[in-house]
């Protein structure tokens, strides 16, 4: 986020952010509440962290970014948190792994939620006795920041979870994967000059800044997303065989790594089944494909003889068809606007460093909280990433 | 290449294409008579080929997609040849690994060049008797495959040769760094819509084709390349040092792999050397810098204050400033042009599956033959590549 | 352990049994109260287990190899636990992959406790209402195993507790290192054959049978163990940078993973400091050196002139000095003694299979308990590892 | 070498000496007639060598150790290739990574055999101008070096042409695997004390010196070696598919690599293929088994309800039965014999500093010079090689 040019909307009351402050961080503690005390410490890969990491890292972005050097009698909590929970801000100084955050047994997790508690008493004040417009921002990208993580962390933990030969059921009320396609057809998109990012006094982030014109070929879109019955029947017609439907890359990669079938699949006396956090259960044809990369999601289209849309034509589109079931991988390279700034200091480092070699993702999960949606979302993965929930829109 | 768009020039007689394809050919064979016979064998990394097969698989080419099929009375050179010299396309079959080039010792380096006489003589009957428009055509993307390979050859037999630690000198003739400016200031461009991609009646590849219109915003186009000199300041400066400066991947490759210093640098006695064809000479700090990777072309132009043009802003204004010294790392991914079509069979697999996860490169170098030079040419590479001739150009 | 050779002492008695299981099996539970919840999901590498899985495994034994075909009314406590608490035995069926010991969050740690609950009444039960001999003998292996697993449990979790950047500070009571020696001098040898091996009734493992005969020629044994001092002048004469000390696989191995000291050691203000149960505190030179490889051990000895002893002069001589505070490496390789045969099911997958590539050690160390002590036992560990008590005995 | 314990036998004259030295370096360069001149570039991994690179080497050891410091008016061949033929002796410097031999594009073949006849004129003119009895013996060293590389050079070399998809048949005379067993049943050995070690004035390696006692048990000792028939019956019978034949290390090594047949075996038409110098041929089932590693060794005796001997019990009963038809493997570590010592400078790296996880192999294979054999040789290589000429001998 650049603090310069984002700015609170002028009738956001003090109480309206402290409320909103509130709600937010409670619900990250809500979300946890559905796993065990171990299940917090889970991390199977480098790319995943546990869920006690991920309740302390966001705490710590409020302790280190606003509360130290803002909060008038603020205490840190304690200064070992300051390496042991920072992500990647080189400008912050050093940090642990990102592969062993999985050895963080101290704090416990209790004292992670006191970290949080004491935090959030340290904020509320910090707000309440009437914080600068500078800090009230910096503090609203503290909250989307908490936002991301908090869709990391069903994710990450769904990844972690997998890995046992159990496939424990964690939770009947979590359902990332059980939804059905509302819509069906072709949109047709005209030809000409589309105004691309963000407008408006409301939050986005850096990334989407930089308004600008991008001219579009006439396109179609489809207003459905894949099913996981078309994604069945891919592969039953060979689609993970046959290297004329995949990147050059992509083919090395499931030849590599034996990938034959989307993340989480299995096959259980013959049925498809997927695993969920409600355990193992069969695949529903009817609902909407998930879990894929972008390898699979490029291979499946030019299977279909039909392409994925441009992260523009998907904006341009965004008003005229349901989306925010699934994180939809466009065909577009994530790179900066025109006019693309990287703020100064650590927020700095928020998301211009990442600006290659990954895909843009758009639209929204039923892991993302519906207050950090947006049409000018620039979501980006690299393109072998299958944990988050993905799914295919067709154009052509 | 989409053999059903592209046209051979209505005008090119057989004996005008008869002679291209000798010279071309020719050129070859020509290069290579700098090389030692034991130099031919030389493959220090998987992406890199040695020239013995550089010189057959050229040839294999012109055999196994023109006349297997189409030349009467022609006889096989070796039925054998087929897997040793296929070099990616699956189409056709088991390939010998990739990194396992080296291990080719027979054909002996003479085998390899009377298969070559075998196939131009193939070549030149067929053509002369006759060949259909189709046919030429193919034999065009023949003699323009060869001279990609004319590059790769120069610039992977100079990387073999570099992991001798003694340097050796080879040739006096070949020189592919020692260019200087000859041009300077900024190049102002409007905004507006502009045409992208090949028209006319020459050979282009299948990724230049689908011209189309694209939106630019305003932008300057710096009319140099940067300088030895230049870099030598960025690096002086600590540029190597702070993470600042770099995409994140970036950093984790230069940490990585310890690097610190254009690929060829060398310290002699506290001087920058640089190794060439003609061995280890002083750098020159008013010659054009070249072997870099695209992260230290980004890094460096992040450290200026400025950024790296587009593949579309660059072929803009590619009419008004001098070009060919080096290729030019674009901020543009390598990706379909809007309405790209993947041709049928083996052909196809030229360019469409390599795009992701590379970035695009315009211009030329001094390794690339005058003729294979267009304005419309898009070159890629990934992000880490430094082996070939590539240089910094800076927009903002 | 072969079973048809090793017998209960005659003189055991069922009560003796019963109270010796019950002894062994709290003493497990007794360490593990020094460790917090969250320590017991540490696993920071592949060949170090969590604590929480160590309480289960040795459970799992017991409840696999006894109560599953013996006991009557047995319940199985929870049937995946036999998949999930395997470790090597390829007998039994699939295992989880070592390496991903740390991703079982459930069982929790209460429930893990609750299952050596479980299976401690069903074993008492057993064992009280007349166990047969062979049963006894098994259950006997059972203890003699989890013996062995109390001292992995208390090095796996340092190494593990190691890898946070605050050093925690987790019992004042657990100290491994704090050990000096109380003999100095030499034992002088002498020539002839030696009964090599295990005799008498009480319990040994497989690979101690076969009592053989050995000529040894003459040989001197220090008395003392090398002490932190003597090692830091190695280090400081310049060991760990000269290549004579060295195996060629040890040079190897400490160029590339940049080893230069003992596991656990730092330098905190220009003053060494050792990792301990107790937080990071100053070496002192007086005390036993101690987390040591072979392939340092070896460098030590022959940079002194001297030579390890194999592992028939320690047991020759192992009534003439004291031992019980390092395991020593020995120069013998860890292989089968004369008429050594395997064990007929899972119990036989004990010993032999890993008797190659591994070093014998000798004695035994502080973590290792008294009961669990003789003078014939043949610990073997891989020429790498440091992260057991070991230490260096010397020999010329 | 130990040069202070060998002598040169007193009846050495100088003429013979320089006949013999001309003799063996002859026949390197009479094995090499065989090769094309590019095979003498290939290099397929890092644990061979190209055939140029055993050339150069073996006469590098000859100027490097000999004439540099001896040879009066001897003028270096050039000075570079000090660093570019150096083997493994960090004593002398910088040496190229071995697993970039094949880099080594100059010098040229013909350079190099230009190299040998400078190296042996020096060496000549040193010899008959009456070399002291120290350089001779340093000289017969390098001599038997240069046998132990004219081995390696036939068996690295088949290793890297089996990499060709081709299988080049290059030779009708170098035949390492047709060999039958010419005797039957087995010897009987008594217990007792037996002298291990070289003896007498002749050659031999320092490894093999300090000749001491050994106690043996009594043991069976099999006359014939494993044949090919046998070892089908062991592949047919399921010993690659059953874990409880193997090591725990070896059979990661089967599943990891996919291994299920001797190195160089392949089946055509259903047939067992094996690959010589003379193409790929059937397997002749009555032929002995070659290429096996130490794990498969193994396995095959534990299949057979057998063992393999120890070097001891080799040595002891080496008079009684045939052998020097295939590198034995023992079941016996590489390790210091009593009172081994290693000489000062670069020749005392010849030995000691491998003597650690690798197993000792008695006898010769037809790859060795005869003039190269005795019965107290100990070859020695890790338990995973297989490209060298090994069989199986059983005990019990």
């Amino acid at each position: 986020m650049s603090q310069t040019e984002y700015s609170l909307q002028e009738n956001t009351s003090i109480t309206d952010f402290s409320k909103r402050f509130e709600t937010i961080r409670n619900y990250t503690e809500h979300l946890c509440s559905n796993f065990s005390e171990d299940d917090h410490m889970l991390q199977a890969d480098f790319f995943v962290s546990p869920p006690k990491w991920h309740l302390a890292h966001t705490t710590w972005f409020f302790e280190e970014m606003i509360l130290k050097s803002n909060g008038k009698n603020y205490e840190i909590f304690d200064e070992t948190f300051s390496l042991l929970f920072n992500s990647y801000y080189e400008t912050i100084g050093k940090r642990i792994a990102r592969d062993k955050r999985h050895l963080i047994s101290r704090p416990s997790l209790k004292e992670a939620l006191a970290f949080r508690s004491h935090v959030n008493s340290g904020m509320k004040q910090l707000i309440e006795n009437g914080a600068s417009k500078e800090l009230l921002e910096l503090a609203e990208l503290g909250l989307q920041h908490e936002q991301q993580h908090q869709e990391l962390l069903l994710t990450d933990l769904k990844y972690s979870l997998y890995q046992s030969p159990m496939y424990p059921n964690v939770s009947k009320t979590i359902d990332l994967v059980g939804q059905k396609n509302t819509e069906a057809g072709w949109l047709e998109v005209e030809e000409g000059i589309y105004e691309i990012g963000h407008t408006g006094k409301e939050f986005c982030f850096d990334n989407e800044m930089g308004q600008h014109r991008v001219f579009l070929e006439p396109f179609q879109f489809r207003k459905s997303l894949v099913t996981n019955g078309e994604f069945i029947e891919f592969m039953e017609s060979g689609g993970y065989e046959q290297f004329k439907h995949w990147h050059d890359e992509g083919w090395a990669w499931i030849q590599g790594n034996e990938i034959a079938k989307p993340l989480y699949w299995q096959k259980v006396n013959d049925v498809w089944h997927q695993y969920t956090y409600n355990g193992l259960r069969p695949v529903n044809p009817e609902e909407i494909l998930t879990h894929i990369s972008f390898f699979e999601a490029a291979a499946f289209a030019q299977w279909k003889g039909m392409r994925l849309p441009t992260e523009f034509e998907w904006e341009a589109a965004s008003n005229h068809f349901h989306w925010g079931d699934r994180w939809e991988w466009t065909n577009s390279a994530y790179l900066a606007y025109p006019g693309f700034k990287t703020s100064e200091g650590a927020v700095g480092e928020y998301n211009g460093k990442f600006m290659i070699n990954q895909m843009v993702l758009r639209g929204a999960s039923k892991a993302t909280s519906q207050s950090h949606s947006r049409k000018t979302y620039r979501n980006f993965f690299p393109t072998d990433a299958r944990w988050q929930c993905t799914g295919i829109r067709l154009a052509k």
